[in-house]
């Protein structure tokens, strides 16, 4: 598949920022006031799960729209129980609003089985107006490194399709490029580093966004294989800082854990636009099954 | 002032964990199902702001109290307006109790001059039980690297006592020992580098447990410094992972920030203990008055 911005070529009309499958699928519609309706796409699992990045764009979106400023500048969500494609709905609550930042909370909730309301998700998140920050960078940080694209590798060139159980849809609509030299675990030689570096972007070749941010660091497989560990890594918490707007064109994602202790592991993530800012830095908290 | 910890003696009683200031500090009171009432003490103001940190213990201990887990594993804070000494109350949520994880919700609020109730602080967070982990650890983390003691300063040590607006009732309570490399800011050429390391304990020579670990996060002078600002540096968000239980003994803390752009910073600290082991790590955003 050509990806449009490796390609150099405009993104097609319909992957536009606000028009895309993105953009559809993680749409809510208000039912009361703070009180929004959403519906969560099957396109967007992974084997059994809902990825947890596409269902925090959702809470980011509800919570945008609850709000009186537009981009979430620091969120933090908690993962209480599965999600399932189908209906949801997300509740809010204003926790304060200022002048430069608000606050605010939400809870996205399904029906069970005999129709009550189980809590997927609790987030608490600070909003601002990214537009309006000056332009003042300090940092020590430095852009990903990557091979070129096309030195890297996605799901789409493993050398045979090994069916995985359940859906892969996610990957469908991803494109990720991976540094060679961190994917060891696919070939059954992890290299116990803890780190996964990627090329990312959304295979319609849609731009990205505060929302889309959500989505690219918690999108690359687990730390967890370059360590070793094969099993399901579970999020307990995500918390993800939103700090620039994103440039057009494809971002570099990488994903570290250095700590993996008690069954627990930390993975932090950084993403870097195509004007080499860094534009979100995540961490979360997840369970590691020990093998 | 002789600390505990490094003359190898033990606590006196008055510092055991469970009785000393900070135990009673912190202290919260149950007045209804889910509400605590808590004082807050002018001992753990800095200039004119209460210490985040301490805020955050008391937060966590309300929500120990209120959740069947005692530990915090993930938290995260949203600083919403300035607290002040005095009373105060917590307010927790029970969002979900599980096996071995807990998630709660907490609010501080004081009252205004008109009686009027103001949020301070609002917390998401979720529990279990550290002592029931496994010891199994991998991790590439590297002990923080400090100077022994001896060789390091704290508050105390500076040459002659600059008078500072407001309280400086917190760092009596510290037992602080800055590695002098990191220090360059006190001496008016700050290193750029945007890191501060130190050797942090009570200065009653309490021990530490999962609450003093919060205080232990939030309680270096800015990173900021170091990369030559001077203003003050107020918390949006803070989230602390307690990855272990401490040893006794004192603790080495290493703050870091990498990226200071659009007026905010984010600053990442790790605490090991003295059987080095990473028993913490938090990451805050926090204002930048550019200068």
């Amino acid at each position: 598949m050509a990806h449009a911005a490796e390609a150099g070529t405009s993104t097609t009309p319909s992957a536009a920022i606000g028009s895309a499958e993105f953009d559809r699928d993680t749409a809510v519609t208000l039912r009361e006031p703070g009180v929004y309706d959403a519906e969560l796409s099957p396109g967007w699992t992974i084997i059994n799960a809902v990825n947890g990045g596409y269902l925090l764009a959702i809470l980011g979106r509800a919570l945008a729209d609850a709000l009186p400023h537009p981009h979430p500048f620091t969120i933090s969500a908690h993962y209480l129980s599965a999600s399932q494609p189908g209906p949801a709905v997300v509740r809010t609550e204003t926790v304060r609003t200022g002048r430069t930042l608000s606050t605010g909370s939400a809870a996205l909730l399904q029906r069970d089985a005999d129709g009550h309301e189980v809590e997927r998700i609790r987030v608490l998140a600070s909003y601002g107006d990214l537009s309006t920050l000056p332009d003042d960078v300090r940092t020590t940080a430095r852009p990903v490194q990557l091979p070129p694209p096309d030195q890297c590798f996605g799901p789409q060139d493993a050398p045979e399709q090994t069916p995985i159980p359940g859906s892969s849809a996610f990957t469908e609509r991803l494109w990720l490029k991976m540094d060679p030299a961190t994917l060891g675990w696919a070939l059954g030689a992890p290299s116990g580093k803890g780190e996964i570096r990627s090329w990312f972007g959304l295979a319609d070749g849609r731009d990205h966004d505060p929302f889309s941010l959500l989505l690219a660091v918690d999108a690359l497989p687990p730390t967890a294989f370059e360590l070793g560990l094969k099993g399901w890594v579970p999020t307990v918490e995500l918390t993800v800082h939103i700090r620039a707007l994103p440039a057009p064109g494809p971002l570099r994602v990488a994903i570290t854990t250095r700590n993996l202790a008690g069954g627990f592991l930390e993975e932090d993530a950084e993403v870097w636009d195509s004007a080499d800012r860094l534009v979100a830095q995540s961490r979360q908290l997840a369970r590691a099954k020990l093998n």
